[in-house]
């Protein structure tokens, strides 16, 4: 049986001088030679179930035959998990300001090109060993508070982000507001898209906005691609380049189920065996139908009208052409006007996930889908 | 086919100076001699299934045979139900006072004496006619604004209160959290219980705390019992009496569905038809068995602890003595601690709701019980 | 110099498992004969000014010559104190279910009738201890977690009333939202309201409303009483029942100034020393003309529109009859319409806070005043 | 007297289908040849002073000899401005997203390429004439809806931009938390900053970050450096190029002072007639030293601790290097750490604004200084 340590790491103070802090666990062998893995979850206050999966992860990791570390952080984000407003949890961004707490992970591009230049020829391994050790600096330095500080989701972020650098791979456990599960994969991993037991996968390009999984894949792409432009050829997702990284929607927020907790956690191991982090084939996939689609043809619908929304769409079929997403009840029009309006699109799409109450403003989001859609 | 008319009602002005208005439905003749009905929706912001009722109940109600006037109030309370925090509805209370929108009601049991000892010897038809009047009075006093003015709550709850005062059966459409349908009663009216689809009733003792439904029984009620004291007896629901009101819980709050509220509307048609107020034999409740429990025995459960909760209890069938209601995971214990907490009870009940999301503070309401429920 | 000790007490969990605590600094010594006495700051976690006042008592307290025994209780409330909304402290109520966090102390006054009788001819000694202990016993069988548990404002309201209950003087430090300073003090105690340096004074009757105020003095008042109307005489504020508790006005809300808090500290050793907890006559009171008036004269005016509000009155001195308090901006009235509504009152008043924000809807409160006024 | 019309433009509908409006009002004559004016204010909800600058400056112009068209529109955002959390508003992001509404503005930097090269050897007028259409029919097309849909303040941003982009001069009338009078001004139009009566200027780059400001002028400028480019050369703030936008923070949020409200509305007359909008010389600015900073060197110092902070710094005065900014108390230290933490900086600098709140957690802004500034 594998055993773990834990350590707890402090992230923030609020103002009572109360002490917010992140439970870490550590599954750590020295001659562990497959990838080192990092996951953690509950960055955004609402989105609890990852929670749930790392307790079923660490009851399972215990029995499995590691050949890599893992590092598991629950409550990554305890100013934001801790956040009522009424009876929600308020958490998909910092109360204060306003900003959405998963767009605060640092990479500056800047630093690949020198880098590319500095190593065009050098080894593997001190390419890798080097690139990591700046990734690794570059987040230290941010750390080490300059004159102005930092603001209370940088400092979360940047020492959540000091733990991801030191893994090959990294799965951040989201959920969507009231959704199906799916997964954010960059478009190079989509093979292993294949061993996760979620039906839907979105495909992102090496685009960074701020989040985990691109603060922990972008910097590696941009490498490989800068190296390429050089001459010098990598494939992303093997040997030096074997980096992935997902954002895992495991379904709704403000809910914990340990039961399908620990259904997510049998499918990360099924990807994790195949990374070779775990040895055997004990762990396989489910059978399903697997649709993806590209990042630039997930949609948002928002609502043309204030109103209360009686969602029609059920989540992963295809909904055909013309077919009413969901009809708005407009009670104030009910014998002069028009009292339900039907909002439907103008090809068949699969719907993702849909907003977390009836009631909406004019231009809240509606629903999300993929737009244009394909058998992975 | 029966016609209804459509009026306004301003209640309330916002900083931008922005009305908010309340559509009011009116089904009236003046040949109806059967009961008035007064049903409204909404008060609670984010309680807004009742407001698709409402629009069932419209679209039914134009083809009843009625011989009673009805009033239809969905979005009662716009201030609330358009009050936003994050992706929810704030609505139980006004956001800057913290003061329930549902306990602004206005009865002043001192006039109940002086009205008795006044009209001990009068016939029903004054006694019915000046009391209600003087309800009325009691109300329009209120609004008539005094040098100081009002607040915004009550400035709504009075408004709807002038409406509910001249009716004899009101209906106030309310929903749980996340919740089974159950119904508040007044103790005296639990034969009329059984004429709602709805499996729960809590009967409810004549005390007046705010609400829209003991405002508009408990005057009646009160009356009554000071007759009785002074040696004429009436029995409440009957003759002078007839008067009832009901706080119907329609389910979970934050969702619209047409179809479940197409199926509530047939069972207050039911009861509405059982009261006289439509004609014929049209409605008939459905059989099922129907469960009661007195208020005094309908218990809430405080979380023993903070932490993020499975709620394992399904509402409205028996919960076995030490049978769990909910399990809490507390991620930070993981590894040196209880990280699996589990909460039951002493002795079977039935659950009837639980709190809205997974995490919780030590002292969060986390289930709603029958703790002595028996038959109806 | 005195020393002082200090505990940490625990008062609540939240969703992450992390734990809210209050440090309780004593002065305390064996041979103090003079009265106990409890000081607590920020119940309401916006209302911080308190804290700061306590830093000045505990740094002033340590030179004084202390006769009775002392505790200092800041950051009272940690849930509410902790709590943002935007930039601003929401922190009047619990945010999850909006009950004011100053009306959940516990009183239940029938326990004073058996009292009285069975202490009719009992010494003034044991009257003192054995209502003391049943007062606790109270609180401590309410903290003895009953199977249904407490809620979170239960729970730290109790720990509060504990400590409190253990004291003869309690002062509860508050804030108004923007305000003068001034002090709620219990009708008999008028007297010693002359020895705070703060302008205005409420005087309030003997009814028990949920507040830490009242849940201290109302017991012995009540009892007090009761003794009376069996034919015993004490006087409140008097040998047994020289009890006394204030809840003190700070001024502003959200706003911490440690030199305003010396003067305040100061103002409460001049109290403290009349009321011989200190020795000697280093600390007196400053030279105002002090204002009073009945809790029933102390009147709220709503705002009669939504809309920004430019408040006009000072606090503090007398506004005459007719003289605007506030003009109300509607620019939505600009050029068709009145831009500008004046609020003004039908006597000479004494202001003494104002609302927080320019931002009002119909029926928010604007101002309090002292509507009937006397000098003290 | 000039007259002014007054029109009623709809942005938003709430939950409850009430509708959200903005009054317009305009003094136009064709015969006005100076530069068209755009003036707005309260896109953020709490920042409210500028609905008086904008009474006041309706007073004032009705007695101007006016040369060009002015537009005011005073509650530019209803959604933000009617939002209450508590006592206050919450309006520096929209409550659902999180997004800053004065971040949703648009403009698609790559259409100015293909113009400047198309518009080479045009005409100014031409340029003039074709650029402003090409910039209203691109939001135009926003407005125009698409299948998606906008969001709640895509919807309000453009259509305040529609109207923006028909003037050659905008004001955006804001506000600070707690705050010093400043303004945001283009780097060329520096010396139009000495017009208003407002002693610190802050100088930004031709960078487009969502702000209305930067959304009128960064076109112009983008498009004077692309006809540079290409070797012809214009001046900005002259003939062709003659357009200023400036967003001028009028002081603290949360607040509406009248009178302040005066001397802001002749401080902006001064300005309209330095630019040729009104005629004469009457209006004059104040004499006064008048500091600017670039925007690079305006910084913000976090809180390198939760806490309670009593801001020291007086604003627009030099503060000395070491000076404390502010001093952090930590009661919860006292007796057994450092209960107070005072806050300094490393060099000489020019406080503009702080926090609203006393109340901060670790990383929450203190204060924004000018860290290098200069005199204007």
């Amino acid at each position: 049986m594998n055993t773990f340590t834990k350590e707890v790491m402090s992230v923030g103070e609020m103002a009572s001088g109360a002490k917010l802090t992140v439970p870490v666990y550590s599954f750590k062998k020295e001659n562990n030679t497959g990838p080192a893995v990092y996951i953690q979850a509950n960055m955004h206050g609402a989105e609890v179930q990852g929670n749930a999966v790392i307790f079923q992860l660490l009851e399972l990791l215990q029995h499995c035959e590691l050949q890599g570390n893992i590092t598991l952080v629950p409550y990554a984000n305890p100013v934001a998990c801790n956040h009522k407003n009424g009876e929600y949890t308020l958490g998909r961004f910092d109360p204060i300001t306003g900003v959405n707490w998963n767009r605060m992970y640092h990479f500056d591009e800047s630093v690949i090109a020198p880098f590319s230049e500095k190593y065009l020829d050098s080894s593997e391994k001190d390419i890798n060993h080097d690139f990591k050790q700046l990734m690794l600096n570059e987040i230290e330095q941010k750390l080490d508070h300059n004159i102005f500080g930092l603001t209370t989701g940088q400092r979360i972020a940047y020492q959540l982000q000091r733990l991801a650098y030191q893994a090959d791979i990294v799965l951040d456990l989201h959920t969507g507001p009231i959704s199906s599960k799916h997964l954010y994969c960059p478009e190079y991993a989509q093979k292993s898209a294949s061993y996760f037991d979620i039906p839907h996968t979105l495909l992102i390009p090496n685009e960074f906005d701020g989040a985990m999984d691109e603060a922990t894949f972008c910097p590696w792409w941009s490498l490989q691609q800068a190296f390429e432009q050089q001459g010098r050829q990598f494939e992303m997702g093997q040997g030096l380049f074997n980096k992935e990284s997902f954002t895992v929607e495991l379904g709704s927020q403000e809910q914990i189920d340990l039961d399908v907790a620990k259904e997510d956690a049998l499918s990360i191991l099924s990807y994790l065996q195949f990374k070779g982090v775990i040895a055997g084939d004990k762990y396989q996939p489910q059978a399903m139908t697997r649709y993806a689609c590209y990042l630039q043809d997930y949609k948002a619908l928002y609502s043309p009208m204030g109103g209360m929304v009686d969602y029609l769409a059920d989540f992963g079929s295809i909904l055909d052409t013309g077919e009413p997403l969901a009809r708005i009840l407009r009670m104030d029009n009910y014998g002069d006007g028009e009292a339900l309006h039907y909002v439907a699109l103008d090809k068949p799409v699969i719907p993702i996930l849909h907003f977390a109450s009836a009631s909406v403003n004019q231009g809240t989001e509606l629903y999300k889908v993929f737009y244009n859609y394909f058998e992975l």
